[in-house]
């Protein structure tokens, strides 16, 4: 019902937002919308420190055919993010530094792939970011018609063609384009508070005080003993 | 029978002994004792180069709840490991850099856990060393209890609170508190006598030679030939 | 059939075509024999930058038990790459900072495992590069025997003494020694070609007009719509 | 952001499309929507040969807390299917014989679950389907909220309540509440020239006659040649 | 430390307890202890239907070697369960049909081991039940020494020699033997209420009305809306 | 260098040898070539019960595209086995009833398969058996070529056209077809020995005494104690 469609026009979130939720990073954003919103945590970082958030270019692509990539770099802009997902479970290394520089020509920000990627120290060396399900010399054909800009599941998340990603060390989560704004505010205050909470934690104030813990704790029945013997 | 405990009175291993311990590593450690105590070898730092040791603070949680690891700070000492294992497999994202804070304002030395941890550039930027099996953003719950300092299982080596952890890039291997001094000394010639073997290797010494395995080879039956067609 | 057995000629590739080889890479070495010849992408070097390629000397190693590497070391010459394959499913760590010391001292060019290594931060220290499925601190014993320089399966590829491993952050590309010149070749037109593409697509030109792609994917009945809603 | 909610009103699919649906199963349904649609393969019946479609019941969960199945029990009619995906990876058995009671008691003609299920003796002898990801006889708690009848994601794959669930022993197939009535209808077709193709093929009849791959083979380049000495 | 040992006394639980354990099964048991004492869920019954308890001899084997396994034979008595953990990962089939035929002969009934075993179909006609992590037809050899009846960790669970092991198609439960007859009354009491729970469920009685979980629900902030655009 | 071929002449092995390696099953061949020639454990029957023997006909298929099976079953005689090896790592269900309608036409004894396969309902009534990676619905297209008869790896294992593929519940065993007849008569002699060693077993012999192990353990140094508390 979805093969061999591009759709051209993405609504995109504001920059402004799309800015804050980089800054919050992945962790503070999925928490900002109560803790959904990530992509499974076996999708890593093929170089480590890179901090991105963009809108979401979606290619849907069949196992070992990435025909629809080099499709889909057309349908960027600057300060998107390519976000591919394979129709099956696929290692093969889809993407490698000819689409990289392809892209960093049209300003993409990164690659988000359910799949391989190649090309790993090029990459790195052109400070291209990369978060991949696996590293993979294996190349790939074009043959098949997936599509672009499609809502697609990557890695265990539904995304629609403009949601904003937020990828870094820790993983990536997906801001529904609707929510931006939302989310982003929610991010921000969440980060100024933690800010504020590590500061007194640094002190050597417990997390048991801080937070006021130790009541509830107690509620629910939790003993100290000296030694495992007294139970 | 043993969620929602925690004992307070740990015995630790002598700080010497410790010393040692870290200075021999994991892979050696383990050695020393039979080639026993190791964790599993899906448990991995989250930046290279880190080699502590210390005496196991256990933390039992449940799957997606760290409201134990809270719990778990206040009986931590300087020296002290945190070693944190889940009632059933979980990926979520246990720890990150507010309990990091707490945790080194606490002198702790470094963290394991059979789970995942965030806030890993942080991490890495503050010299907070993690062994964890994933890496993930997914923040967890405080709703339901564990335990702290009673035995555990974690990646498949059985742990006592005040077990000696021994953790680098090879990975953790524990030493039970009682045999700490044996293992040390063991260990640590162990240790001399492999910088003593390596001095001999570079040389171009054969370990064919320098352990004299010949003649055992060949009573196993070892057969040399020029070609497999000579068979 | 092969066990108890170590061949001791092995034909080798001509040294420049192996240098060839290395320069162009796992991912364009691979391209250049049909997309085949590849390992499994489980396998990862311990530390990235490394670029090697080199004959082959195989070792097939009992689980556990890695008698047999010490009896390779000695049929090892110098700019060859040692390749372990277990006989069954092994994770533990075969290879340490000793066992490298002698490879070094033959001019070893690195080790290509099936299974674990230990004694990582060492390796890195003396630039001796590896790649595993596995890093794990586990000893091994020395009571089977295997075979050395035999046709092995490792990670899923078919290796023959002499043929020439490829290895970088990409993978691992083996290369029949019989095919060495054609395939070298065949890579480094492939290598100035891409170069060439770079050039190119750097500037924005688009892939689907260099590659003359828009034409065959019309054929393939791709369709551009603004939206969802027109399908 | 959508933790904590339970829609009541849900659009199902007409009970003729459902039963077409079902009697073609998972493999020709999901070809009749262009090859998309499908779990992933990770997801096993408890017991074989169980073969159901129905309207989904979504159910979101946290790690280790079946509450939110109670409620979703409540919003079943006949013929549903309970669908359940946790909000982080679990391998807790979240479902067992009492659940199933209830849901059999209002209906439901299966679960599926991307998480673990247990009891499945007493599953198999009630004659209860379930696809799940793992079978385990770890409890869950009831203390933290998730929703019911939100769209989710399901190993995988993007479901909205009501949607068409096909399983069988293959395993299942999603489809659209929206287009059911028109994947039903080709995938009857589908099923219809199946049936026809297998009468040619029994026998004898090849496929590379009856579908007339010989010429493209050929213009693809295949070679049939006695041995491979002749390349 | 504990390598080359067999242990020749084992502290038994009484057969009435154990009897009990078997009846109520491994999830009741294990919800009888906290929900703690399972082994990972990678651990399958090789046919299904088998529902045992009895007095773990415990084996630790090196990888790839099963000789521990015949001298743990002599160790057991009827109605006790043969548990075997590696000291490293294996999936090797250490544990056939003529190992069987000997455990049959001294009355052991049944064995659990976190590595693989062979002769199933055998084993199957047999009626000799087997827990595992893999099905393998590889076989091990007899070179190294492990132990018998030392405390193990299998499957990520620690079990002591004697300890009461429940096994059952929901997978496996481990009691301590000082604790099997408490457990064993609890886990009576459960499976009595649950009995009475089902049937009560049966008639149609919502699980949220039978255990009156509405109001907690809606403290929690549960809401019900009849569609998503309300939120 | 080997995709678009097929190879129309296949060395077979004798069918009385292949009826003698069928009937000694996977694990005993296996053992009877030194312990090498099997397939990963993952390959799995989808349904118990079933033991062949038969000759290879090797596929290499390229990822989510099955082709080159409808070129392969014209390959196939009476006796044959199909063995499918992808490319690259793949699950999707590359063989269904029809192709097994047209293999068992021609008298094809099964089908083993390192991806995924599917119909597996209708299979089994078929009595087709199918030894695979995994089941999955997921369709393939027909766009690239792969090769038929040509060496391949499959499952970890190196197989060449014509060898001896030997499957049952226990796994798969390969033969050079070279070396069938010698294979062939050492297993049968391993079978009737083993038949004589389960009668001795049956009557409670203790292996330590039938094979004489008690001398070799206690030179190793295996020590029985009372309790732990001897060492």
């Amino acid at each position: 019902m979805m093969r061999g469609v591009v759709v051209t026009q993405v609504q995109r979130a504001a920059a402004a937002d799309i800015d804050i939720l980089r800054q919050c990073g992945s962790a503070t954003v999925h928490e900002a919308q109560a803790r959904l919103g990530l992509l499974a945590p076996y999708m890593r970082p093929i170089w480590p420190g890179a901090q991105i958030a963009g809108s979401a270019i979606t290619v849907l692509v069949p196992p070992g055919d990435n025909w629809m990539i080099h499709v889909a770099i057309e349908q960027c802009q600057a300060g998107d993010v390519l976000l591919v997902a394979p129709t099956s479970e696929c290692t093969d290394g889809y993407f490698g530094d000819l689409l990289a520089t392809s892209a960093m020509a049209r300003g993409v920000r990164g690659l988000v792939i359910d799949a391989g990627v190649r090309d790993v120290a090029v990459l790195k060396e052109m400070g291209f970011p990369v978060w991949s399900k696996v590293i993979s010399a294996a190349g790939t054909v074009k043959e098949t018609l997936g599509s672009v800009n499609v809502p697609v599941v990557c890695a265990g998340q539904w995304v629609n063609p403009g949601d904003v990603v937020v990828a870094d060390d820790d993983g990536i989560a997906v801001v529904p384009v609707a929510q931006a704004g939302v989310v982003a505010q929610a991010a921000r205050q969440r980060t100024d508070k933690e800010n504020a909470t590590r500061d007194v934690l640094a002190t050597g104030t417990l997390g048991l005080d801080h937070y006021g813990m130790r009541e509830r704790l107690a509620a629910k029945g939790l003993r100290y003993i000296e030694s495992l013997d007294q139970l």
